[in-house]
């Protein structure tokens, strides 16, 4: 990649991994300027000409989500403004991804509005990363690739040669069946799917069937999207211990926020031996998890940064539905 | 409703449920002319002045999938280049709902792209009924109401009076899953989901795990949104029959299209006692499918329709992401 | 106005001016249901059916102005996904209205990003108060009221019968001086401008010729639009008392935040009179000012929306490029 | 051209003029995989990345004309989603520019839809031949290159060296009179028109003065834009037998279609001793017609495609409103 | 119609006309403040509150073109911008409807470009009449009617009961050749078309066959579409003397514009009887034209404004592409 | 800059100019044909292929006003037709740029309705000089870039020396008190406000502060965007002479028009010594303005332009609010 060709900003959410995907590509991170007026209105500069470049900015949905969304929008409107020739709005954790769908009468299908206001505030082009549902992608009127992390877990859990007979696989939920199915295949472990069902507004119900599945199975992998106060996973959790054989317990997910009671709630139930997360959300530095991996995603997001830069193909960093 | 300002008209793919929203609304079904230029081309007239009126257009997209695209596209233009005041697409089925995620490179979601067709044609407001997936709602730049079919089948099968020992629904796949259980709950019983898992673009698993699942049950009622050729329902079939103590099997899908080998799939199978599925694809006269029932989804779509232009809610109509 | 035909709702930053504004039409306001979810989303539902009704929905974008932002963009949203006939954005105080234009290279005009997005999310119609300049009513793409509080300050004033020989009226800063002269003359009152320059990105000084200007006046009105946290007001407060012979000060200005150490250093001049705002924002019940005016702008909005409702023309309630 | 940086697909409907369009480039045709779904959904897929290049699609709108459509508007949109640079919509035959106007109540500007269709799908650049109308031109809302075949014509026929006393060139109808007059003075020939006059929707009157003006001519050149059904062509071409002194008849279109009964049509008029056509459309090997002339437009569309390529003017490949 | 709920205005270029359909209507003409500022800027004001209403707005484009059309656009841009709830263009004179093609390099479709401007600036609606070619009608992104006065021609000449062995039409180009046809169909009479030629860019030659089809006619109606210098016409007038045994000449345009030299060429030949015009375009007092008969299109316009408000069919005014 | 790449053209209003900027970068300027129809219409073809390329199209919203814009959207028109790559309008006087507030009920904001024009027709990218109010900035919908031209006379205006003490720079009014300030505070001098307040729609008041100000001064730099008619500055010179002690004026203006009659009311106030302008706006031949300076902005032009072209920032050429 030309240096002076590109420019690469970050917003306030996650300039770890903004810098450790400028670092993979051997381009400056530029400096954004942050503050606010006395009113609480943003005031952002970019910290570098962007005229006729093709300008990327990092930016997580995480908490504040409002102020990181607001930033980011302004930051794509100040590329747009100033003449970027390209504005990609590179988004490693898209939080509203999970308002998907219109579940409850006169609520909004957020995820869509995000991706439409992106499109207004100037972004040509995204790159997210293991959307809640892969349908999020049709949501986006430019060019957006939803990239996986699948892969780091892969190479990661197929180093500990699990045994079919003894190990599986768990998604927590319905919408997860498909990407944990096709992680286990992967892995050649058998999967097992918890029907948490929500029969009305207020009345979720845990399938009865569940404990059929895991019967006999000691070591159970549960693969999730995202982890933020881990109520469900950790009822979860209870759950295989209880109705099954599960001796340990593996959760596994792209976004762990872990906020909240997420702490306490993981550390009270000794069978979880292992977190395995990635860098998409930047934990804070005081927050302790035990037992807690993080892998990194700089590497998925600067090679597909890379390639969509040379014209060559991304397929396969990409999550083609299944992640 | 005023029937002075509506007008209402059908395509060609579903005249017959037109006429029955048209009956029950009060309204008489306009005609529309469609023809063939020698060329190939389609010529389309709409029978009645539109001008500052509100305008219904029912077409359901079955096969000829794209003559009854264009054609539904070009109705739509009329309606907008006449000074129609609203311009509703009533679209019963919705086929490319299927086509809801990149699941390969290099290929198109088409249903977004059918959704953004829409609107350029002039549609103001589309009815439709279970989508594939309920992240499809969202794909629609203009207000959509994905009515649900999920009450008649509830209706019919409450006064069956089904016992949850002996009989579960079973999700032919993990997209269904979720509406599955849902429907299960709703009647009483427990549900299984066959976990079809794609691992590769070639290589389709079906899960072991079914068998534990299934184990005891004697009635099968597979809940599906679609049946085209009915290849995997009727493999589905084989394998309840064949891994469990299955009994009958009933099929119920919203959308029957029972296209190609389907007739002979299905009457190969004699545990299948019936199938149960709606008129939102119009059965050509010369198809015959034995057990077949057919409820009417008239009503709803009239309801629908009557609530929306009278401004009441119509939510209870409404799949809110479940069907 | 007919009240089935209409739906009121406030989000959560101004409830008390929107109940005020409901009251005056006399039209029920609908509750609004905001929480967020685990993960820090917002969830928004609106609390009545919208379809092919007249919505309008309050919201001031105080801090949190992002929180309050996105609740106001998903509230749009929501109405027009679920077919509102029109939507009405009643935005009392539009904080952004300051990111007027580009000062800084590399910044964003953010009132033209913010006017963008509510056209995205839905707005058909726009309602708002004393933008910071009447410009930024250029700023929007759809048909927008920039409504004048001034009235309310004169019928205020006019009462108290000010002596042009001792009171004179004061513009804080160049940007204000036409809407400040303009209420001077309204008044009857000779008119001084501060003249604060910007010569570089750093430096700002404080034109050097207002002590000729207020030379011999003992009664200051400084005429403001916003005071966030009090600095430049007060800063200027000091300098009138310390290089002219004026004994008391009356600020007036519209929307009235007081944020920060607004408190104290209001207090710190004692030749502050009084405080004369209005209620476009929502004073919370701990922050106390003495000698603080509020003058309600309800029987404004509610006035302007009831003949926007009913097609008369509400020019008289409008800023015409002064206030 | 750059080959790395261009990609060229074909839809269906013409693949042999694809390959001979890629085959003057010097760049390789990549595969496009067009099949069903079950549910006669179209599914396809491009077989190459396009990322970031410049991508050429060759579609016809031949017969069956929805499918061709259809497949266009898939392609567009996957180049388009898959974040191509350009993309180029070559229709060498766009069948309905023949619906240019509304010329009785109700109907669709189809051609003008088909263009905004273009637009939604993708395309940014169209490139099609001889249209119906020059106007049609217009309705695209992307830079559009309407190409002429009437050099290769004139190519064709100079050599014949017609003698003017002899040979005149025939319009079929009014809408042809400009295009065929043009082509007869380049020629050096005279130029007749048959004023087929539609009076009504139903009724059709061919003009009484065609008599006059062919009188005392032996060779004519009926000059069309389009054969079809071959209906008019051959109704006129006897009355040029009967009404005159014709002995023998060249019949020219630009796209030749003989659908129906087109081939008997044409065989039972002896006097017609040549067709001449191009290849806009793709001749099924089992349609025979004797004394066809197939002219390849490869090369006009191969060099308008270079040139564009290269920032050249493609001018003198233009119809500037006249072919 | 509801006078309070409609508003009728013109701007500068037919004032005359826009003041009878507002008689026809019973609809008060609201007034229209156009001034300049001293740097030539335009200053519009409209003369009553549009809020919510229905706004006709009246601008033929005469000249001065260019002042004529930005005084509509700025009309148009008022009306929208003041929340009028529809905005009708009606533009009698379409002048642009010339520049309908390409017909050289690097030249402007103006007539497309104008339809877009329009609705940039806020028509909802348009209305026209006679407009250069069908084709035209497809240029405009909202609903369109492009109406006709032949109807007004053919009750003014069927009153002269002109015999066809001596009277015909001719159309005085290829362009005219299909509506003067109709005409002459409907009167019963033959047509002739001169078929003038545009070779190259500088070359026109006209029709050599023109002698043969207007030979033993005494009687010439030419039917064109616009008069502007009279210069094509009264060459074709002389050229029907010279080459025909024509003794008398009839001029019938829609729109009659007698520029420049018109009156004096016209007034040059002695053949030419009786020139009848509509008053599309408004004429100055002192342009004096002898046997000028002038036809009011008024009653057509305002006909259509009511069916159009009342939501009728305003079918029979049209056009249908063959005026 | 590669001048194969770019194409540089002018309209009518100031070709001077336009050379200039073109001599600046050494690039040609391609010739442009401007005429009109019979009926007023124009017609403009551009000289020189612009497929693919960069274009620059040079015009100043000079009197004629209308016909000048319309020259530019027809000329962006066919650039962006014409398949262009980027097509960036340069205005150096955007005359509109004062129609910037609705203050008066029922007109337009005309910049803003300008700048979308400028967009629907093609325009990528704008370059203008200093706008009437910074807001304009943000009616653009595309990149924009206001330069100024302060830096030229900064240059003129230091090499004087001018004192401090005798020399002070006047704001004709509030609107051009913040950019006269800075002005003044970058030669070192003073600066006084004309407070001409606009009461009501009818009434203007010159603000009795003014004496105070100015008394003891010698020298007065009036400071103003544009002089038109010369009516306010000549007035407000007059005052300066009369209440003040002023003994010479320097008018300094970016955009000097001089039209009706500025060149008499200016001669007539002998102690207007000097008048500085730019060549924004072409100076007719045969119009006289004795010690008339002008400074040409042509190397601001062409610098900006050609920074752009090589993607280098231009801020240092920028306005940032405050010119």
């Amino acid at each position: 990649m030309n240096s002076e060709d590109v420019r690469f900003f970050s917003g306030l959410s996650n300039p770890r991994l903004a810098q450790k995907i400028a670092d993979h590509l051997g381009i400056p991170l530029s400096g954004t300027h942050v503050s606010r007026f006395s009113n609480d209105n943003l005031f952002i500069q970019l910290g570098a000409s962007v005229r006729g470049r093709v300008v990327y900015i990092v930016q997580s949905l995480t908490p504040p989500v409002s102020d990181h969304l607001v930033e980011l929008l302004m930051m794509l409107d100040i590329a747009k403004s100033a003449a970027a020739r390209e504005v990609h709005a590179i988004i490693p954790y898209f939080s509203y991804a999970r308002s998907d769908k219109k579940d409850a009468p006169r609520i909004s299908i957020t995820a869509r509005l995000i991706a439409d206001l992106l499109k207004t505030a100037g972004a040509t082009h995204v790159m997210t990363m293991n959307l809640h549902s892969p349908q999020v992608h049709g949501f986006f009127s430019m060019p957006t690739d939803p990239l996986t992390a699948r892969g780091l877990f892969l190479d990661y859990f197929l180093k500990k040669e699990l045994n079919p007979a003894e190990a599986m696989v768990v998604a927590p939920d319905m919408g997860r069946a498909g990407s944990a199915a096709r992680f286990a295949a992967l892995l050649g472990l058998p999967v097992a799917t918890a029907s948490k069902v929500r029969i009305s507004d207020t009345q979720v119900k845990i399938g009865g069937l569940l404990k059929r599945q895991i019967y006999g199975f000691k070591h159970a992998l549960v693969y999730d999207d995202e982890i933020a106060t881990a109520g469900s996973v950790t009822e979860l959790s209870k759950l295989l211990v209880r109705k099954g054989e599960v001796e340990d317990i593996t959760l596994i997910c792209t976004h762990g926020l872990f906020l909240g009671k997420a702490e306490q709630r993981l550390a009270a139930i000794p069978q979880i031996k292992e977190i395995v997360t990635t860098d998409t959300t930047m934990m804070p530095d005081d927050r302790k998890l035990p037992n807690l991996t993080i892998l990194s995603v700089a590497q998925i997001f600067g090679e597909a940064i890379r390639r969509n830069y040379l014209h060559e193909s991304i397929g396969d960093l990409f999550t083609f539905g299944y992640s």
